[in-house]
């Protein structure tokens, strides 16, 4: 199930285009974080009013986030915007990514000013950007939502392949942190602003690979262990001292 | 070379932005059927206004004909505009259509209210049509227009985004060696088919998050000095025993 969220959206007509090309392409979640919207809004639906009437309108991107087991953030400036460690994915690799995955998925869309905020990107599972022109990458907002549903739209609803229940956010997260610790036990590396970095790019890695449930116990689990024999292992050694 | 031909527009913001769309895609030539445009195309074209102001303004559908050795119609209704012996294109069919094609192509657009009339579709060499939901087919134009675009930008030499190299299928063995090490050093699970499949899960999660070289050695290491440091301490232990 995929929604469509668009974090605190400037212009009430793109509001309106936005909800009527998810109707085109046969979505109907829209989640609104803080939008200025108005009846221009409803004007610019024309037959997808249901759409706006229909979307749920939250505060703070913080509850947008724990409505979803994965998260996609949209980035228009790839050029500028490219952190190593993370790389975003094409709209029809995003396609194969979420082929058969049956869990709640957030796609997020950032103000038609400034996208989504670097720590709004950070807190998400991974990002999508729409190839454009190094002339001017910038599209308008409602016209990438198009592209991107198009794009998500082509493959139809199918038999479900995976049967397994998706990781939640908070599996994830246990995830991280359980990597998190491996990294602090080891002291490595040693200097903690690189650590951060790890960790992020493990976070990437995480958010990338649409784990499910019982996966990431498989994951966890030995991680876990080898913190707490490194820990006991030492303690041992300092016991001896 | 492509253009994009708007058949009597009749909102000026619409034609800004298919403008705009078409610059984000790498196209510049536009060509106006008796448009209505004023100073608001303008506004909505944002930074290609190069492309509004090089737009070639025709006042009849046939001049525009002539300039092209190929034409194509878009159709958004093709449930109801169906005509068995033009049955429309998909855009990525029209995408591998058009590859290498020498010619002179027009990408003809209909009016927002009416699309583009039976008489002028039986003009032009074949259709195109962005499948959309039955509820609610007909999208916005600038929306259309920017889908098509995108779809045949896909083809054309473009900016890199990754200028990173994708990890190796050497590295990622690495990364799954390491992995199946440090199980193995855990002794954990225990039970050795299920410890294999726990590398199976691991082998998978690395397939699907789509690494790129520098990432897979964020994660070696600390896997790999987890083992180490592991069997150094249970060395350790066993020359005090």
């Amino acid at each position: 199930m995929i929604s469509v969220v668009l974090v605190e959206p400037e212009g009430p007509a793109n509001i309106g285009m936005v909800a009527r090309t998810m109707k085109n392409f046969g979505f109907s979640r829209l989640v609104l974080v803080n939008p200025n919207i108005t009846k221009e809004s409803y004007g610019y639906a024309v037959h997808a009013v249901d759409v706006l009437e229909d979307a749920l309108i939250l505060e703070s991107f913080e509850e947008a986030l724990e409505l979803f087991d994965l998260t996609v953030g949209t980035t228009g400036k790839p050029g500028r915007t490219f952190i190593p460690h993370r790389t975003p994915l094409y709209p029809w690799e995003l396609t194969e990514t979420l082929r058969g995955y049956p869990g709640r998925v957030g796609l997020f869309f950032g103000r038609e000013s400034i996208g989504l905020k670097n720590e709004e990107l950070e807190r998400l599972d991974f990002t999508v950007t729409i190839p454009t022109s190094e002339a001017y990458p910038v599209m308008n907002l409602s016209q990438a939502v198009a592209v991107i549903l198009y794009e998500l739209a082509k493959r139809k609803p199918e038999a479900k392949v995976h049967s397994l229940e998706p990781a939640t956010s908070r599996e994830k997260e246990e995830l991280v942190k359980a990597w998190e610790k491996l990294l602090g036990v080891l002291n490595y590396p040693k200097d903690a602003e690189r650590r951060e970095v790890f960790v992020k790019i493990f976070r990437r890695f995480v958010g990338r690979a649409v784990l499910y449930g019982r996966e990431v116990h498989t994951l966890i689990g030995p991680l876990r262990k080898a913190s707490m024999e490194l820990e006991e292992c030492r303690n041992a050694e300092r016991r001896e001292v």
